[in-house]
């Protein structure tokens, strides 16, 4: 590498994220020397997580190593460490390790993670999908599920409903719920001798009165419509008041639950907190509309973690804005350089759209054109814009050749249980330990 | 499925392996009813496990649901459970869950798993490579490793040598070492900025006076040479006598070690003893020459399980005589069924191969012609032999994709990171808690 030259400015990028990313992209064409730093080794590419969960996609089709994205500027390093604390007034960054960065410009984009809204002993018993480790956690706990009932029935000729309950009706709960009934109904038909897959139940409960709340009133009935038609039962108004192994408590009533999945709440990152600048409920960072906070302009926050307000709204916690905004810091930080002022931060937007299931989805369209697209139309438009926005042409092949197999064979190949081989709740619930058969037929009729 | 018929012979299958597979598909065409019963969800095609753990390929790639696999045969099943006991006489096998299986036929081939010589306590510290979280584990501490160093780098400005140390210089420790190599010579040029990952030392401690004591002498030596000249040390009548974190001891002598694999001990399956036959020192069955313990023809062993002797000399426990054995028995049954004697098991060699790195290996073909090969010939022979043995043409498929992709570009894209961030021993030997840097340059010189 070249010698430090004095006049370089020294970004520190922590998160590696859309935002990060995006910032990091964006600095790589600028005289300045950037650092990325995230606990994790590789970028997620977060929106297609639930197809990891749900066993269409490897980890290794949308995740990347942050190194190999960024690893042709030389101006651009990535660390494997964490932010544990920053001194705002000598500008540094003080690291897990014990290491220190010091920083012309900070750009903090360390996103979101699930909130459990004061239950943090629910996090065990319902995953939430924020990383690949919890999709393969997911993965795991929705297959176990089959697994066991198939074994249960033949030693007992029955089993309990396979109950899979989705908590938050938001697109996470409305994918995750949507592709648990295509793998039962669709994908698994041949797979068991003993259950029937496609019995399988998917509830969703969502607290507000509405599923998928952020979409226009006329989108929201059709993604109640397409979960129904896939057999998804959908309660809103349904406030979950506690977790337990095997059930789930709304008010007074149990229901019954095999895998509880977590897709309702959402809190920022603690590093906002630790950054000592003011925060809303969520945590989130209030900036001013060039995504500083108050006093400090050589601090960015970008992404999940920025509670940024545009038209009287706030600026939506999703992908599209936080790359937007990554990008928007670098750009400023190059005016900076260039001497030129630097305008305020525009989200602009779209569009949103989430799939229900193969074949279905809603879609809200800003951009090119506007529309309300749904079913085989959305659910198109939602294949190309995401393998379109896929970090890395590998990837993107990967992807598309693993949704093209899947879509015109009807089968995974990659129904992998790995890990611990019990599902919380289940002997207990369904008494797996007691009952002992002597007998058996050779080939006991499927229910 | 079809009622009961009562003169349908049930045969149970214990393991999913090559061995039991291979018995599942001959039995599949038979009239007979067919129960595999796994603790793991899928069949593990263990030759490439190795390249799993060294990021080239992906788990599902090498890895495939044993339900996908027999789905179109109605007379198997498939049960995720694990064999606790048997009754030999009453012709039943207690599983772990509490059910009992009848059989009319058993096949038992639970293969071998990882032996330390009594040292259980080394197991957390020198991770053996069986299974797909094994894979991921070594994954996950070799790439660990590189990031460590380079955080301690940036710090500090020194970080401790890359040591790896591999413990048993067989097939699979031969191929670990040479893809360590490979990885960090090759495939990671470009991703650091402080260390230079192709300063990583590699080492083979192999107890026995040979490396690949199982190939003739010509190929002991060519491997030996493939070795060196990718930098891998070799060193031979090295006992291990104790494994801490940070290092290894041989006799008096204390190595340094970043990152230890074990690729020494092999033992049976624990089931071997449970049968109640006679069994060798490793755990072995001892079966006559059509694979049944004295006394149970209904029995067969297969695979690595089973210790059979051929021209005075045992068969080895790799896949090919698994292969062969399950097969074997499948016939057997059939001719039982038909009437017919069975006739001797015989294991037909074609051959053996290992591969040393990127264009290099060693082959001892056998069939159809008799040849040494050592270098890009038995490289490229061995490429195509594990293609085509590979179970499933989607798995065929996507395993020749990567491998193109890899040689051609000289990346991997899978080279993730899941799981812990911590490795047993870095901070206590390499002391990333202690020394804090005040200040570091922007852009600190490569070494």
């Amino acid at each position: 590498m070249a010698a430090p030259v004095q006049e370089r400015k020294r970004v520190v990028i922590l998160g590696g994220g859309f935002a990060g990313l995006n910032a990091a992209l964006g600095l790589a064409k600028l005289p300045v020397d950037v650092t990325i730093v995230d606990r994790r080794n590789h970028h997620t590419f977060q929106p297609l997580l639930y197809q990891v969960a749900l066993a269409v996609l490897s980890p290794a089709d949308i995740a990347q190593p942050i190194r190999s994205i960024v690893n042709r500027y030389p101006n651009v390093e990535v660390l494997m460490d964490e932010a544990a604390g920053f001194d705002t007034t000598a500008r540094h960054v003080l690291l897990k390790s014990g290491a220190q960065l010091e920083y012309d410009y900070l750009i903090v984009a360390t996103g979101s993670t699930h909130s459990y809204f004061g239950h943090d002993e629910w996090s065990t018993l319902a995953p939430g999908l924020k990383t690949i480790e919890d999709a393969t956690e997911i993965r795991r706990r929705v297959l176990l599920a089959f697994e066991l009932a198939e074994r249960q029935m033949l030693e007992t000729g029955v089993h309990p409903r396979l109950d899979f309950v989705v908590i938050g009706g938001g697109p996470t709960g409305v994918e995750l719920a949507g592709a648990i009934s295509d793998i039962a109904k669709l994908y698994m038909k041949r797979d068991f001798r003993h259950i029937d897959p496609s019995q399988a139940h998917v509830l969703i409960l969502e607290g507000s009165p509405h599923i998928l709340a952020a979409y226009p009133a006329d989108l929201q009935q059709k993604a109640i419509d397409q979960l129904h038609a896939l057999g998804v039962e959908t309660r809103v108004n349904a406030h979950v008041s506690d977790i337990q192994p095997g059930y789930v408590m709304v008010g007074e009533e149990k229901i019954a639950a095999m895998v509880t999945l977590w897709a309702a709440g959402v809190q920022a990152s603690p590093l906002g907190k630790l950054l000592g600048f003011e925060t809303d409920r969520r945590g989130c960072v209030l900036v001013d509309p060039q995504l500083n906070p108050e006093g400090f302009k050589e601090i960015f926050i970008c992404g999940d973690l920025a509670h940024v307000m545009q038209d009287g709204k706030q600026v939506p916690g999703v992908a599209q804005p936080a790359m937007q905004m990554g990008t928007y810091a670098a750009r400023s930080i190059g005016r900076d350089i260039a001497g030129k002022p630097r305008g305020d931060f525009r989200y602009f937007d779209k569009g949103d759209m989430a799939t229900i299931g193969r074949k279905a989805a809603v879609a809200k369209i800003e951009w090119p054109f506007k529309a309300h697209l749904s079913g085989f139309p959305a659910w198109f438009t939602w294949l190309f814009v995401h393998i379109f926005f896929l970090i890395g042409f590998r990837n993107r092949l990967n992807v598309f050749r693993e949704w093209a197999w899947t879509y015109l064979t009807f089968k995974d190949g990659v129904r992998l249980i790995t890990g611990s081989h019990e599902l919380p709740g289940w002997e207990a619930e369904h008494g797996l330990e007691v009952p002992k058969t002597e007998d058996r037929p050779a080939t006991p009729a499927a229910p």
